[in-house]
């Protein structure tokens, strides 16, 4: 960020703002951004075509002689994928200052019992634990906050628009279950003296699935990403089933009908299999987002002066707009991304796409830095 | 074994031979053992307590003065586990000289594409590749063979019985099975365009008990000890499933059924799925062994000698003395274990049955030794 000329920053828990100093510097700035972290065999899209776009966009702002009245800045989010300790947007949750986060964060632990504020220190982060509540912005702290990202959905691709601007985000709940039983040698323990964590485990994968389908809404996805079990051996009956679970909807109310569901069908396997509910934890449940109307006219009015088409949607993936929301008005440019296909290795956007998503971000930042 | 007074060998494989010459030393010599190796999260007694107690028991023939005709062995086998390369009993196929198990092994790679011939390489074992054919034992190249082994089942406990006298090893067979699908994004992928390859596993890990309770046998046993999800992460619709499934039967036709029905199973999930059945491998399909008769006489005689109840049976868990079964007459004398439990930290049996164990082994050995 420092060779686009921006003055750069970096909190407690590593978010990064890089800072390009408008004429009504007092007022509360613009702001843009995404992340740059990525799940294990991921694409190279995700995330990135925000905080390299944004930069992108400040640049050719710059380069075009545009003078900011309103500051511009470009904030590159820490930890948006939950992929080690289970919780996403880390770092948008932190600005956000959502209640209760900071407590979660302490006592959150991976995989390996590696705490956050281990990691974080290994990584650099030395005081991440004594400033993290300091983290936290102040409602209203930037005036608009927009964010460009590939769709990870195959809406745009299929409709041959090059431009989605987002009305809302979808609403996310995760879930952590463990379940326990008594294990044994696969050979020796005869079918009825069995409590196979595995196979509640499996059950529960199902569950979800049909809970979320006798939603009767298409917009109600459920996933089972992560199911693990222990010992993990071939001639070994699981004693030990570890599942995180990925609910979402536009609807809250429905989306929490589904996670009641699931919840009630973790008890009943756990009862019918003789296996211990060790775990249920709802590790979040956030209500979902809408953007603010400003920020989508902004978008919509550079699109229409690029002579783009676009479409307004909405997100069903889950993005650190969604927490920016609570204190900034926020919206979302989608670019198309190959097939949908996001979390891959083959996830791919064209440059053309991916260009005309930076010149509708860079018109937009300008018409909110005049407002 | 040095210790003991043994005259020690090792094969290129790994399994380590300890010998104490008797007076006709020329004829075939009376071995017994087990292997030391573990699966993940085991006990200390599955294995360890055949090998520790044969050494035991020659020490204890040896200091009672008692002169060996046939010369006794001590085997202990290198990797009985299947944990990592999916392959039990390793030393003793190859003792054994499976037909075709050599190529298998040259093929075999772990989980991190890791060669079987590299693996041994940095475990010390150089030679492995060249010299695996020459492991191979002829056909009656021991007179009798004979391991001591923890029940890894409740019923010696249960009925009381100090040693069990086993007649006849029940057959496993293996199955590793893939499945892909096209993955994607938890939340922007919607229900009807998934092809979920975690849930066409969970539901194959349920058939697989289900088929196994259709058998209409108690003895017939099912167990998906591995299912393993790629990319593993909360937010992703697994994308690859990979399963380690276990079958058994004292009935080998019954058994091969099983297979069979899993196998039909596994072909229409993945075509109501719409996933990529990638790889249905049965890995192993052996035969069940049935005990030597006059190795089992000799065992009974001994635990009479000694005033200890025995109990003919059957053992469901699979061991090395399955392919020993191959080449020369055997039997195996169990001792009860805690609950049952094996392959679980809490594995245990006491000392008391240990030594009964041993004493049964250590006249067994003295009587085939004079035979």
């Amino acid at each position: 960020m420092k060779s686009a000329g921006l003055s750069v920053r970096e909190d407690a828990i590593g978010n990064i703002f890089g800072r390009w100093d408008g004429s009504e510097n007092s007022r509360e700035a613009i702001a843009s951004g995404s992340h740059i972290d990525a799940i294990p065999y991921a694409g190279k899209y995700d995330g990135v075509v925000g905080v390299l776009g944004a930069i992108e966009a400040i640049r050719v702002l710059r380069s075009s002689g545009f003078k900011p009245r309103r500051s511009l800045e470009v904030i590159m989010f820490t930890s948006e994928e939950p992929t080690r300790f289970g919780l996403g947007c880390l770092g948008s949750r932190a600005l956000a200052g959502q209640a209760g986060f900071v407590d979660v964060l302490k006592k959150a632990i991976d995989i390996h019992n590696i705490s956050f504020a281990e990691a974080a220190k290994t990584a650099g982060y030395f005081e991440v634990h004594e400033k993290l509540e300091k983290v936290a912005l102040l409602k209203g702290a930037y005036s608009a906050f927009i964010e460009l990202h590939i769709e990870q959905g195959p809406t745009l691709e299929k409709e041959g628009i090059p431009v989605g601007i987002v009305t809302a985000i979808a609403a996310p709940a995760s879930l952590k279950v463990e379940y326990k039983g008594n294990g044994g040698h696969a050979g020796a323990v005869l079918m009825p003296f069995r409590n196979d964590a595995g196979l509640a485990a499996a059950e529960l994968a199902l569950a979800v699935e049909e809970h979320v389908l006798a939603s009767g809404s298409l917009d109600t996805v459920g996933t089972t990403g992560v199911l693990e079990l222990h010992p993990g051996a071939i001639n070994s009956i699981p004693r030990e089933a570890h599942l995180e679970i990925d609910i979402r909807d536009i609807d809250e109310k429905r989306r929490d009908m589904v996670v009641e569901k699931v919840q009630q069908s973790a008890s009943k396997i756990a009862i019918n299999r003789r296996v211990q509910l060790e775990n249920f934890i709802i590790v979040n449940q956030d209500p979902p987002a809408h953007s603010g109307e400003e920020v989508v006219e902004a978008a919509v009015l550079a699109a229409q002066q690029l002579g783009l088409q676009h479409k307004l949607m909405i997100s069903r993936a889950y993005h650190d707009s969604l927490f920016m929301a609570r204190i900034t008005p926020m919206a979302m440019i989608f670019v198309p991304c190959y097939r949908g296909y996001s979390h891959r290795l083959d996830e791919y956007a064209s440059e053309e796409d991916i260009v005309g998503g930076v010149k509708v971000l860079a018109l937009t930042l300008a018409r909110l830095s005049l407002s």
